[in-house]
């Protein structure tokens, strides 16, 4: 099948054509590269758009439960949904294909969803590229909500937040944010704070972190893509289904009210152009590192800036002279 | 004078002449960037080593006052003590020449001390790259401890520890971290933790955070540098001097255990590794920027992107292909 025909594939919704396309977008070889922005060019002219919603919690706090307990709730809506992950031990372990589907096996077997695992390979930097790229794959396949998760490790928040329209922050009921392992910097990107497992003897543990969350979020700066709505935290239970409705209410509002201030269409523009640096620079250094005479080079430089025979100033210098002046 | 007579006058102690090699570093003219390359390796080239220390701690914790302090106890021991400062507001208000000198107006008249402010402009990663080379210049100029100040805001502490042998922290006495805003990262890079203003009323409540704060440090995983002993944590006062003798003794032990282990050395050729692979970053992306076939087509392309009629990835890919195939 040639890209031309796959892309209308995936555009009519061949769910087989859809993983075939991942599969491309995902792949490091220089033609299927080619084919990956030639799709890309093609969903992008198919003009469809999802809500992307970003989903992180430390490990243990029933974000897989979670996931299919809501991607349920919609899929019973008539909606269609797609699962990905940006999962940085799979960018070093080697991928989870059997974990994802399996840890939601219901959600999995719904015709409604489609569920990717973490791409196999690659820097965290280089998965969320993908991740972007399978985003709008999955768009233009006419999926109406996309979930991006992440295990709340490192700068993977970051760049998840980074892909989408709006982030929910899971969180366990007990413990302050030190103790789940929670930075600043998440909590004062999260749109929405679940707390999870509010259910049993945990209920009211769950209220009162909840409660805590709550007034945390509202001493926060207002966020100017809020027009001064604080963000909310509210309690679920993933296993028993209470709040996931409420969850999903709340996400739409806040979708709502974005979409129609103009603020999903700006946070977007500015994700595009950020991906555009970020895609240049990757490209950038990877045109220079297959070039002989710096590729040649490098080596020994580095070499020479260990050993102390040079500073690393003046090697990175001497390196890059061997680049045509202009 | 040539660059040859100013590094052998660094390097013979003219601090005349170190101030203007200073000056040349944080140039951006190109042709002072190429004597900066050859200062660089003059001062490679002389072999001389300061304890780097890394100094960080929210505002209105005592910075100055401690430097001050301390800064004085070391000249006052026959030791050339530099400080530098990497600082973020810094970077983006235009410089702090006045504030940093009249801030430790005793320590700045003190003829073995030297104090230069932050580098007056440009982005946080560019300023540390300078500072990084001004290091390398006090060194030369054969100081015996260069202490590299930063606000406790963003990502400047990692920079700082990143450019140091060693990394402190100072805290005030009351509240938890977090009401210090002090990041749980900053707080795993600490070689040692200074409790400040352990004086008068709240003498007691320092040595309750101290206690705290020893605790935390104990719980955390043992760093290898460190052969099995943990960061500590002490009380002092900038401003009765009290714990000054303290601080200064154990930095000294940390050195001299990390020295004799060969840890700075290894410390320091990976942070020289890492100097080089930014530096050639930042300098192909410099030429890259330069080169008219791709300045030229850098602004279209990324406006067609905001403008949703390329994708990143394919506007990126494009402003590529301009570049000479290989």
């Amino acid at each position: 099948m040639d890209t031309v025909a796959l892309a209308q594939a995936v555009i009519a919704g061949d769910r087989r054509a859809l993983a075939r396309a991942v599969t491309l977008v995902e792949s490091a070889r220089p033609d299927h590269r080619a084919a990956a922005l030639a799709l890309g060019e093609a969903m992008r002219a198919a003009g469809r758009q999802a809500l992307r919603i970003g989903l992180t919690g430390t490990p243990g706090v029933g974000k897989s439960t979670f996931i299919e307990a809501f991607g349920l709730h919609l899929t019973g809506q008539g909606l269609r949904v797609a699962v990905l992950a940006v999962d940085p031990s799979s960018a070093r372990t080697g991928g989870s294909i059997l974990g994802d589907k399996t840890r939601m096996e219901r959600l999995a077997r719904d015709p409604r969803a489609f569920i990717r695992p973490s791409p196999s390979q690659g820097a965290l930097g280089g998965v969320a590229r993908r991740t972007r790229e399978v985003l709008a794959l999955v768009e233009g396949a006419g999926f109406d909500v996309a979930i991006v998760e992440t295990v709340g490790v490192g700068q993977s928040e970051t760049l998840v937040a980074d892909l989408t329209d709006l982030f929910v922050l899971l969180l366990a009921p007990a413990g302050g944010d030190e103790l789940q392992g929670v930075k600043r910097g998440i909590m004062e990107r999260a749109d929405l704070i679940l707390v999870n497992k509010a259910d049993g003897a945990l209920r009211a543990e769950a209220e009162r972190a909840r409660a805590d969350h709550a007034s945390a979020l509202r001493l926060m700066r207002p966020r100017a893509e809020d027009l001064g709505t604080p963000p909310e935290a509210i309690c679920i239970s993933a296993l028993t289904g209470d709040g996931i409705a409420d969850a999903w209410n709340r996400m739409r509002d806040i979708a709502g009210r974005r979409q129609a201030a103009g603020v999903i269409r700006d946070r977007r523009r500015t994700q595009a152009q950020a991906a555009f640096v970020a895609e240049f620079r990757a490209g950038l250094l990877a045109w220079a590192e297959a070039r002989p005479e710096l590729r040649d080079a490098l080596a020994p430089a580095a070499d020479a800036v260990a050993r102390g025979l040079s500073t690393p100033e003046a090697a990175a210098a001497g390196v890059l002279a061997r680049l045509d002046p202009d």
